[in-house]
């Protein structure tokens, strides 16, 4: 019996190949075998580990025994329930300090903690807010009183606004909520995808007002970084739209102008932190355009990374694939670059659905079709096997937002998530946050959390996260130069982390 | 570009080997072939519909749409919510009609609705109830007052408290509930496993003295072969522990009797209709038992299986996998038959459980070393790449039971089921109901609709019916000869049900 099993694995295990086994038990170390020829298919299962390692490798491992059988698993909650158990989680602790690489899926509108917004950005002078009729917010900075636009016939200046204010603590909450998806009752006030989706978007127009004002542009993006790098984050390649910004005499400034300063900015950042490696920008617009735009976006794209080849690391397009347009609707825009010989790659999301069988479905497959360097979510991939092998073989990373994925309810249940499938067969995969500020993240070691405790479950281990880190260098849009001074600056860091925890 | 794509998959598709694309964008014709390679690996991907099925197709695709875009989607809801809307889909009404084949993983407490139990056995004279303090039931037929056993201290004739009761209709729900899992609140009555777990113990406790009546069993059996044929399936393999029976004189008859009267009944049973093939039974026993005890109970298999041949199909471990012993550590009673020369097939319940990387989840892989003819569930196949392709080349089934999952909270949104990726990949399958009685199913309809529309997604099609259905039968632990027999009667009536349908 169990001889015709072993046969049967003929081809994969040639170890085992020439083992007969005669009486009915299956043999105890062949199962040995197998189990451990399985484990070394998942995410880092082919990692060695140090003694060092080992040692804290088996602590994870205790700890994570502990907290699947603790009265409350976190990645079965949603984050907003789980959050203040992840904070308390000697997990979480751990993964906080450990060096994660590289934040590879972030977009430029949601890098930076309401947090920060409020408390700093609103107290700033020249502030104006409004209400509109659907419940939602804008501001603008403005050295006067601003003329009607967005829905809003009546701005009232923050500081005017604050100062006539009971209970300024609950009112900066209340634009808090504004500014992020956080509710005490999820479940209830979102009760289906369309619900959060308005909400998202909502609260991304919110957030506009004050991120596009260009003085605090540049604060932003310093601040993103300062958040990332507090979170042993090293490089982050943003999607951002580069939108138009706007000085307090309502001067605009253009495309260049935020690409300019988001250059500005990082070496900056990189001078003050010298462990930091960089950051690049991946640039986006909304799928929700006609094809002649998007066009006109895939040209001024080239243009961009003509110009600033440092900077611009390629093109994808953003918003949700449910309501929004194909891939290949815009083939022809996409295939602009290829025409004109260019090379301009491309970071799809892609597959950031649940609509099985639908045209949307299919972006995946278009994604790879159109030479993809990454794909953003992919969540849709463990049910196109065909898609799957490509990826696999074309060595075309994942990327997977798993808060993202549950907030914006795609799935409920993290253990169910589809990337645990990819996980267990090592597919390339790296972690990232999507949108930290609306979901009330900062840095990656939530989404490493839920990765390393709810997706990967008691297997996943040092290894896992360890190659999880180095894929995010691995299949970043650096150079390949560049990837070698990351690889050393994260191996230093991760040395020292070793040392630091065992 | 593209033709690195295609020369990546070079093996797998030798057609498109040979194409090379020069311009930028990928041909539509290459596209489309791997769309429809990818389709063809899925369930029923390789069927050829006649153009009667096409047209029944066409319209099921239609239909499909257009509950996908609905407000509530059921298979996102849970299904004590999704049942109604269930009940009024044209899909299901389609699949009630359609020969589904073989019920292949169903127990035999649970076999047949409650609102039979409740509407015919309790108003059978001599019917005795007693509540216990833990909010459960007892039942107990007899001809003198009973004495107390079972934490029962109080027992009363239903007749005459039915007498005494002013609501007999509520009186008779409240009756049903504590013998379903049914309620109108799952998420807020069981927030967990543990709970639904707890509340499934108790409801099959609480059937177990109607079943066991011995007058009441021969009855129970006819009324189960009955609601599965009227569900149009055509056989039947029972999960049974094969119970003690007792009469109202307390007199106690053995398995032996039991496995007669199932041979008895189904013997009437197709004789009233010759359009049913039979039933058979797997043996069960709990996985709480001592080593000890189960190599007990794998001995009595073997002898009833040579004194039944016709009717014991095999063995398994029933209980909660979670919480109840490992096939591991039973494999000193599990290679019993392989010792002493026997071949007794089994058909374990393996990794119904999402505690990944526990000792539990390698209850697949042991399944498969032990020579597990079908895997009951499965539900952890997926994050086990080296265990699924062992099941694919050994060619053995998974019992999917969406219904079963969903209710004792594996999931969620049955988008999410792991079978998705199963399916999409072909993976050897049938569709089963588990627990009808307790989910308030009945036949295979519910699940069908559950595993079509809700895991198959826009993609499943009428082929994919069709080879689910095939499959019961290929499936089966029928022999050959019964199997062709089996075949060829399922034909007939899909030819049946085409030509009505079309
Ligand atoms: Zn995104
Ligand atoms: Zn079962």
């Amino acid at each position: 019996m169990a001889f015709s099993i072993f046969q049967t694995l003929l081809g994969c295990l040639p170890l085992l190949c020439f083992v007969s086994v005669t009486d009915g038990m299956p043999d105890p170390t062949q199962r040995d075998l197998l189990i451990r020829e399985e484990a070394s298919r998942q995410t880092g299962g082919r990692v060695t580990l140090t003694a060092a390692e080992q040692e804290l490798d088996a602590y994870l491992h205790r700890l994570k025994e502990k907290e699947m059988s603790a009265a409350q698993f976190p990645p079965a909650l949603h984050f907003f329930r789980a959050k203040p158990l992840i904070q308390q989680s000697s997990i979480f602790k751990v993964l906080q300090k450990m060096p994660k690489g590289a934040a590879l899926h972030i977009h430029s509108s949601s890098l930076v903690s309401v947090d920060w917004l409020v408390k700093n950005v609103t107290y700033r002078p020249h502030c104006y807010i409004c209400f509109t009729w659907d419940n939602s917010v804008r501001f603008l900075f403005s050295d006067r009183q601003p003329f009607p636009r967005w829905n809003c016939f009546y701005w009232q200046l923050l500081e005017t606004l604050r100062a006539k204010i009971k209970d300024p603590a609950g009112f900066d909450n209340s634009l808090m909520q504004r500014l992020t998806l956080f509710t005490e009752d999820p479940d209830g006030e979102y009760p289906n995808q369309d619900v959060v989706w308005e909400k998202f978007e909502r609260a991304f127009i919110a957030a506009a007002g004050l991120i596009t004002h260009a003085p605090v542009l540049r604060d932003y993006l310093y601040q993103g970084l300062e958040e990332l790098h507090r979170d042993n984050v090293m490089y982050l390649e943003l999607r951002s739209g580069l939108s138009k910004t706007y000085e307090l005499d309502g001067t605009i400034h253009d495309k260049v102008w935020s690409l300019k300063t988001f250059q500005d900015v990082t070496k900056k950042f990189t001078a003050d932190y010298p462990d930091f490696l960089g950051a690049r920008i991946i640039f986006s617009v909304h799928r929700a355009l006609s094809v002649s735009e998007v066009r006109a976006a895939v040209e001024e794209a080239i243009q961009l990374q003509k110009e600033f080849p440092d900077v611009v690391a390629g093109f994808d397009l953003v918003g949700r694939e449910d309501s929004g347009r194909t891939l290949w609707y815009f083939r022809e825009a996409l295939s602009l670059p290829a025409e004109v010989g260019v090379t301009l790659p491309y970071f799809f999301h892609a597959g950031e659905t649940d609509k099985e069988g639908t045209d949307v479905d299919q972006n995946i497959l278009d994604a790879l079709l159109f030479n993809s360097t990454r794909i953003g979510h992919g969540y849709a991939l463990v049910h196109h096997p065909l898609a799957k092998d490509l990826s696999r073989k074309l060595d075309v990373a994942v990327e997977l937002c798993p808060i993202s994925n549950q907030v914006l309810k795609l799935v409920s249940d993290l253990r169910n998530h589809p990337a645990a499938v990819l996980m267990s067969e090592g597919h390339p995969m790296v972690i990232s946050s999507d949108d930290p500020s609306l979901f009330g993240t900062t840095g990656l070691s939530y989404d490493f959390y839920q990765a390393f405790v709810g997706i990967g479950g008691l297997k996943a281990n040092l290894g896992t996260l360890k190659e999880l880190a180095v894929n995010s260098i691995r299949y970043s849009s650096l150079p390949a130069h560049l990837k070698d001074t990351a690889l050393l600056m994260w191996q230093n860091k991760w040395h020292a982390f070793i040392s630091d925890e065992a």
